[in-house]
């Protein structure tokens, strides 16, 4: 197998080639003047089986894009199979007509990425599991909860506790997973969405986190506010340090401000989105989804 | 027949509905903090027939995609035809593997937009004729030269010329249509591609063009460069005013003041690509070849 690195996830892509002492493929991308994307592959890669790895993060639509251009490259060459590692996989919220007339989005995504040839998808702790329902070829939702846990042992923690900043149920697997990663007791906050306003708000359920330090394990932090709500409620119950690991950091506009207010002692993200908080590599995990070890909340 | 207004139609679609009397069908979108688009149809629209007007002018990634998710939702919520159109193509330039390991762009296009469910393409004045091969469904490729021309009929021309900017096929097929519609004389230009630096060169050709008003016919004006050297050699060689008329006038960067200042008196574009040029509308075009008066070069 050979490795390609989209423009969103070179680096992520240089890191699985290592673990994996798998090659990375030659490849050429820029922007024509006008914003159009160009991509040609700069070795032959008929009958070979390949990995194209682009996570889709803002912007998504030009990732999503790049994606589907190199998709429809890789199979009109001629590759032998072509498995995807999207582990930011955009447009996941859109999973069913909560109104109708409303689009799937996340049903768009998979029928291209598919219809474009698509083998597999790998993908990290999807913001919706209803997602992986809408792909007929083999979907893998591996999980960073771990790996995440795992940065946090470096930080010398005091009778840890890890927190799902919400009730659902996937929050709350991926909290426990977390918490037996680190040895560690965990609990949920309980998270409510208001129906007509679409307003958030977390309860300030009673904890047991006096002195302890307190871990709050996400999927994806957009604007912030679940985090920083959950984090002042911590706080308020005496927590002694609180840490916020996410699968997916956005970090939209003034969110880490609005974080760091809050009381969160560090943000830990992955390099499912390339930017300054991607202190954990999901580069293991996939490698280790490759060799048939598929990590799962 | 019903008309949906994509994002970056909305304008030239209400023109479409309002010439040939047909309902605007109501959505709603929008764009979630993230960057992700929504959107949502506020009537069913099953069994109807719709045409979809999104034109893919830049940013070309988000148009495209906000074009497909439409497409996506008509489709799945059971229209009974979908027309598409786009009056600028994006990513019609990769049209053949000039390279081997090219991406084929106006193939990917092609596939996902057939396979979203769009029955028949229309278009204006496409870049590269070999992309209208890419389609199994019906394509249109109209030209908005006639409409360009009628505009100048407004500036009071003396002894008017019409000038293709270089002498490709397609370009002097273009400029002889927009001449015949001003009962005027046309001649081509010569532009020279360096094979190595991609560099455009206009060779300054003999033109009976002193005292004359010369009008540029083009299909685009991206970086305003071959516009700019065509009208300086019609300014070197006596023209009394020069006017460049071209169907998606995406005028990036600094192409504005690089053109004027070449000696241009007036750009005039077509709401191809919404901005202040889109003198002209596509929309009386479109209403002629939904009737079946398709106007081609």
């Amino acid at each position: 197998m050979k490795i390609i690195g989209g423009p969103s996830s070179l680096d992520l892509a240089k890191k699985i080639s290592d673990l994996l002492g798998l090659p990375l493929v030659k490849v050429r991308t820029k922007r024509f003047p006008d914003g159009e994307f160009y991509f040609k592959f700069e070795e032959d890669i008929s009958g070979e089986n390949l990995l194209i790895v682009q996570s889709l993060y803002p912007p998504q639509d030009v990732h999503a894009m790049e994606l589907f251009l190199i998709l429809h490259t890789a199979r009109d060459l001629g590759a032998e199979t072509i498995r995807v590692f999207a582990p930011y996989l955009a447009y996941s919220r859109q999973d069913e007509r909560y109104l109708e007339g409303e689009c799937l989005s996340a049903a768009m995504i998979a029928e291209v990425i598919e219809g474009l040839g698509a083998d597999a998808l790998y993908t990290i702790d999807v913001h919706n599991e209803n997602v992986l329902k809408m792909y007929k070829i083999p979907v893998y939702n591996l999980t960073a909860a771990g790996e995440l846990a795992r940065y946090f042992l470096s930080r010398d923690l005091r009778n840890p506790i890890v927190i799902a900043p919400d009730d659902e149920d996937l929050a709350k697997r991926r909290a426990r997973y977390a918490a037996k990663v680190l040895n560690a007791d965990w609990d949920s906050l309980e998270k409510r969405r208001d129906r007509y306003t679409g307003e958030i708000t977390t309860f300030a359920k009673e904890l047991e986190v006096k002195d302890r330090d307190a871990i709050i394990i996400d999927d994806i932090i957009s604007t912030g506010k679940t985090t920083a709500n959950a984090a002042k409620i911590l706080r308020d119950q005496g927590a002694r340090r609180i840490f916020a690991g996410v699968s997916h950091a956005l970090l939209l506009g003034d969110s880490v401000k609005l974080i760091m207010d809050s009381g969160v002692n560090e943000i830990v993200g992955t390099d499912s989105v390339a930017n300054e908080y991607a202190k954990v590599s999901v580069a293991p995990i996939l490698a280790r989804a490759l060799k048939g070890d598929i990590e799962q909340v």
